[in-house]
C-alpha cells in the first residue's frame, strides 16, 4: 500500500528523470520547465496509489501518472496565455519567460506527449481503454475552461451551470486520474467507475473549499491575500449563492461593492458581511461536504479491503481540511 | 481502385455528414467552420487510396482521414494565431472570426478530436501502430512550425536546415497520412515505410514547386499575386539558394532590394533578375524533381500491382505540375 506521500516522491523522482529535451529548443525547455515548476502532484500520486491498489505494472502506472501530470501542465500553460497571468507558483509562466507564439506550440507539443506516455502501455486494449478515457476528459477540461471565460461577461451564472464548469475545468481530470489507476490495475468496470465518482466528488468538493477558503481562510497560513477573489469580481459559489439569496437591499449593497471604487479592504470587508448576513460561509461549507461525502460514499462501494482504501480517505481529508 | 475525384468526394461527404457541435457553442462551432472552409483534402483523399490499394476496412479508412483532416485543421488554427493571418482560403480566420483564446481553446479540441477519430480504429494492436504513427507526426509538424518562426529572425539559414523544415511542417503529414491508410490495411512494414518515403519525397518537392511558383508562376492562372514570397522578405528556397551563389555585387543588390524601399513592382523585378542570373528557376526545379524522383522511385517499390499504384502516380504529377 502506498502512501500519498510516497507516491509524490515517486512521481517527482519519475519527472526528474524524465527527458523532455527535443529540438528546436524552443518548442522542448518550456517542458521541462512547467514540468519541474513543483505542485502537490496530486492528480499522479492518486493515480499511483489506486494502480497500487489494483495491483498495476508499476511502470505502466507511473507512464500513465506522467502523461496526466504533462496534459495538465499543457492545460496550465494555454490557461496562462488566455488569463494572461505573469506568475504560475511564484515564478514566470511560459508565456511571460518566452512568449505567446512559444507558450501556444510548446503546449501542443506537451499535449502530444501527454499521449506519447499513455501510448506505452501494454497490452493495446488496455492502452486503448485509457486512452478513451483520457481523451474524453481532455475536451471536458477544455469546455470548462471554455465556460469560466464564458463567465466572465455573463450577467446571470446559475448555481448548477458554476458547478457544472468546476466539475469540468478541476474535477473530471481528478477522477479520469484515479479511474486510469484502476484500469491499468486488475479494477473491475464497477469499481473503476466507483473511484472515478469518488474523484469526481470530492475534486469539486475541492474547488468549492478553494472559493471558502479564498474569503474566510485564516490569514496567517493563508498562501495568497485573503479576499482575492471578492476583489477581482470572481463569480464563486460564495459570490453566486449570496446573489440567489439577497433580498433588494443586500442585492443593491453587493451589486455598489462590485460595481464601484471602494478600496480592496473595505470591498472585501463589506461583501463578507452580507456573506455572513445571509449565512453563505455556513452554506458553502454544507455544500462542500455534500460533495465530499458523496465521493467518500463511491469510494466506500469500491471492492477492496478497507485498509488499502485508508490512505486514499486520509488524502482526501487531507486536501480539503487544509488551512482551516 | 480509388480515384483522387473519387476518394476527395468520399472525404468531402464524410465531412458533411460529420457532427462537430458540441456546448459551450464557442469551442465547437469553430470546429466545423474550418473544417467546411474547403481545400484540396489532398491528406485525407490520398489516405483513402492507399487504404483502398490495401483492401482495408472502408470506416476505419474515412474514421483515419478525418482524424489526419481535423489534426491538420488544428494546425492551421494554431498557425493564423501565430501569423497573425486575417484570411484562410478567402475566409475570415478563426483568430480573427471570434477571437485568440477562442482559437488557441477550439485548437485544442480539435487535437482532441482528431485522436478520438484513431481512437475509432480495429483491432486495438492496429490501432495503437496507427496512433503512434500520427503522434510522431504531430510533434515534428510543430517541431516545423517552430523552425519555420525561427527562420524569421535568423541570418543564416543553410539550405539543409531549410529543407528540414518543410520537410516537418509539410511533408511528414502526406507521409504519416499515406502510411496510416497502408497500416489500417493489409501493407507488409516494408510497403508501409516506401509508401511512407513516397509522400514525404513528394511533399517536398510540392514545397519546393510553391516556392518556385510564387516567384515564377503564369500570373493568368495564379490564384496570389506572384512576388509575394519576395515582397516579404520570405526565406524561400529561392532566395536561400541565391544568396549561396551569389557573388559580392548579386549579394549587394539582393540585400539592398531586402533591406530597400523598393515598389513591390520593382523589387520583385529586381531579385528575380538575380534569380535570372544564377539560373535559380533552373536550379529549383531540378532540386524539385529530384525529390519527385526519390518519391516516385519509393512508390514504384511497393509490392502492388502497377495499375493499383497508377491513380497516385497521377494525383502527384497532377498536384505537382499544376499552373505551369
Amino acid at each position: 500500500m502506498l502512501s500519498f506521500k510516497q507516491a509524490f516522491l515517486e512521481v517527482e523522482k519519475f519527472i526528474a528523470e524524465a527527458d523532455f529535451s527535443g529540438n528546436p529548443t524552443e518548442l522542448y525547455d518550456p517542458i521541462s520547465y512547467s514540468m519541474n515548476l513543483g505542485g502537490k502532484r496530486v492528480r499522479p500520486a492518486t493515480l499511483l496509489m489506486v494502480a497500487d491498489i489494483f495491483e498495476a505494472n508499476k511502470l505502466d502506472a507511473l507512464h500513465a501518472a506522467m502523461g496526466v501530470e504533462v496534459f495538465h501542465n499543457f492545460t496550465l500553460v494555454h490557461d496562462d496565455i488566455m488569463d494572461e497571468a505573469p506568475l504560475r507558483r511564484g515564478q514566470d509562466t511560459v508565456y511571460k519567460k518566452w512568449n505567446r507564439d512559444i507558450a501556444i506550440l510548446s503546449g501542443d507539443v506537451m499535449f502530444v506527449k501527454a499521449v506519447d506516455y499513455f501510448l506505452k502501455l501494454q497490452p493495446a486494449e488496455k492502452m486503448g481503454r485509457v486512452l478513451r478515457v483520457f481523451n474524453k476528459t481532455a475536451a471536458e477540461v477544455c469546455d470548462g475552461q471554455q465556460m469560466d471565460m464564458n463567465f466572465e461577461t455573463t450577467e446571470e451564472v446559475s448555481i448548477p451551470q458554476y458547478l457544472r464548469m468546476i466539475e469540468l475545468k478541476t474535477a473530471v481530470l481528478l477522477a479520469a486520474s484515479l479511474k486510469i489507476g484502476a484500469i491499468i490495475g486488475k479494477a473491475s468496470e464497477e469499481d473503476a467507475d466507483n473511484i472515478y465518482e469518488f474523484g469526481k466528488n470530492v475534486g469539486i468538493a475541492f474547488q468549492l473549499q478553494d472559493d471558502y477558503l479564498d474569503a474566510y481562510a485564516d490569514p496567517r497560513s493563508f498562501g495568497k491575500r485573503v479576499g482575492g477573489d471578492i476583489i477581482a469580481n470572481k463569480k464563486t459559489y460564495l459570490l453566486l449563492e449570496a446573489m440567489n439569496l439577497a433580498n433588494e437591499e443586500q442585492k443593491l449593497e453587493l451589486k455598489s461593492c462590485l460595481d464601484g471604487e471602494l478600496s480592496d479592504d473595505d470591498k472585501v470587508n463589506r461583501v463578507k458581511a452580507v456573506y455572513d448576513q445571509l449565512k453563505i460561509p455556513q452554506l458553502s461549507q454544507l455544500k462542500m461536504k455534500t460533495y465530499f461525502d458523496r465521493g467518500m460514499e463511491a469510494l466506500t462501494k469500491v471492492n477492496v479491503a478497507q485498509e488499502k482504501k485508508q490512505p486514499l480517505m486520509d488524502i482526501a481529508e487531507e486536501l480539503m481540511y487544509r488551512n482551516i
